[in-house]
């Protein structure tokens, strides 16, 4: 795999084990689990060991892989591991890339030969391959949009650890960085799971990209004095009309942005694309635990029995997006009309 | 004093002592923390054992007390108090009833006769005395503006705890509670400080007032999804123009609710009034330390050597506010007119 300018991994294939980095304890301790068996993957996802769209759809599809090892030569060992992809599906329910990974997955188990572990192995590979190859495409193309001396504030992580390597939303940044067009990065928190202050600053920090961390109630305060040229988000999904499910937290920012002239980017793989899905108010929005705000770290920082509404994303209309941005596609002001131009 | 519908008590006065409840233990720990020196008292409004504008300038107005106790009789005991007072005055800059009620203490004491002390506990008594009096009118005039049905979200606390007791916010949301207007409320987390999950949603939870944790980032989902009427904040101090200055995050919940057609309160004490101080951008805000973005409770959620952006106030313009209400007046769309109109 080429990855000339990704440092961090955090998905691995070593000795028939898919090795993923505990994304709960970063940034204070840097822990690879190792996987064999499916299952385990499917409850990795779902307890955010792993997160990020893309990143979901590459752990899944290298538990087939593992779900294959576990049952190829046994009867009905094609059921088995069906069955199993059917329990993976179900593990989170709004990122896209997850079910567009294991449709790829089911597709080369279906015209497999005589080797299907090496073959879903082949295709997990290249489905981790083509996602990094795609970031760093959308990095080029969202950095050519950006000027120099930009201010950028980004949302969540974005970034190499929810992907392949490299990132999407960070993947632009990184870029322009490179290009030396950034002047700095503002990092959100990302409530609940802060994402900002422990993933993404710290993907920054380690490549020297000058971040700034802010609460995310100071987003709109930043923008209000004229410190931030353009918000960089990633992708959940990507629906028919061009509208987004993101983290939550995306929509009030492209609000705000729009509000004081700040421009909206989101940066994501064609595989965040769902055309099947006419409207953003379709798609499946996951509710977590109370848990999530009502602890932090070992804190306790509410009371205990308190009622919770806690849907871990949210819609941006497509009207509010100025640019999504995926590897072969740089779309202005999408909308129905230019997303079936562009992904049909 | 009379607070018959009062159940939360931050700030005592007990056998020559003040008791100041520790906000920062909360909701976990109730614990009354004793000062019978100024200095002390100075100490813990810069570190957050007390916090709300109010429920600081009476902790002040107590602590000159304290003052006085100490001092008088001593030669210079006048000028001791007076730099005592000084110290008090630049604990925090925002909120403009700290100086408001050192203004009147320091008046008080121009004029003292020969008891000063218990001339200046009168004072801060009746300071004391006159928040509680106004947080009741305040609640009621807020709650007479809020219609049957009604689903409030509340940034930050501006309840019993930020204030001599009832509450500003807060207090409107108990008015409205008792006369059977309020569906819910929303609290916001509010960070960094967390107030609304730690006292927020611990203060209307302890009056079985229906209140449901939010992360900040929720707030425009929630809107969004047609699920709030109204916003109602407190404030740190209100300008000449309208102008609010409020717990960073509120400026962009007031663009929010202006977006999605949700109305904006902010219930204040006339002493949150600053007629002296032209427009919101003349506020001096307080930017607060790294630390209380990247620890939470006892945990660290980011890189420890990260730079940090934490202004803890930020400015809502006036034309994005929809009422005004203090103890004696509820101000439509406050603006420059109508705040000289009702104010001077």
């Amino acid at each position: 795999m080429n990855q000339p300018l990704q440092n961090v991994q955090s998905i691995r294939w070593r000795d028939d084990t898919l090795q993923l980095l505990d994304q709960r304890l970063l940034p204070h301790e840097e822990v690879f689990l190792n996987f064999s068996a499916c299952s385990e993957v499917a409850e990795a996802i779902k307890n955010m060991v792993v997160r990020g769209a893309p990143a979901i759809g590459i752990a899944a599809a290298y538990a087939v892989v593992l779900a294959a090892q576990n049952h190829y030569g046994n009867e009905g060992w094609k059921e088995a591991i069906l069955r199993e992809v059917h329990a993976l599906r179900e593990s989170r329910p709004t990122a896209v890339n997850l079910s567009w990974a294991l449709s790829r997955m089911q597709k080369r188990l279906d015209g497999t030969g005589e080797q299907p572990v090496i073959e879903l192995l082949d295709e997990a590979q290249a489905i981790h391959e083509e996602d990094v190859t795609a970031n760093l495409h959308i990095g080029e193309a969202g950095a050519k949009l950006i000027l120099e001396g930009s201010r950028v504030l980004t949302h969540c992580n974005a970034g190499a650890l929810a992907t392949g390597g490299y990132g999407t939303a960070l993947g632009v940044i990184r870029s322009a960085w490179k290009e030396a067009k950034l002047q700095t990065v503002y990092a959100d928190e990302t409530r609940p799971w802060l994402q900002g202050a422990r993933l993404t600053a710290w993907e920054l920090q380690r490549e020297g990209i000058p971040v700034t961390l802010i609460c995310e109630g100071a987003a709109a305060s930043l923008m209000q004095q004229g410190m931030v040229d353009w918000v960089i988000v990633g992708a959940d999904r990507i629906v028919a009309n061009g509208d987004v499910a993101n983290k939550i937290g995306t929509y009030g920012l492209a609000v705000l942005a729009r509000q004081h002239g700040v421009k909206f980017m989101v940066a994501a793989p064609t595989s965040t694309i769902d055309m099947t899905t006419p409207r953003g108010s379709d798609i499946p929005i996951e509710y977590r635990a109370a848990a999530e705000l009502t602890v932090v770290g070992s804190s306790s920082v509410g009371p205990q029995d308190v009622a919770v509404w806690n849907p871990v994303f949210d819609i941006t209309p497509a009207e509010l997006i100025d640019y999504v941005v995926t590897e072969n596609t740089t779309l202005e002001a999408p909308d129905k009309e230019r997303m079936r131009a562009a992904f049909r």
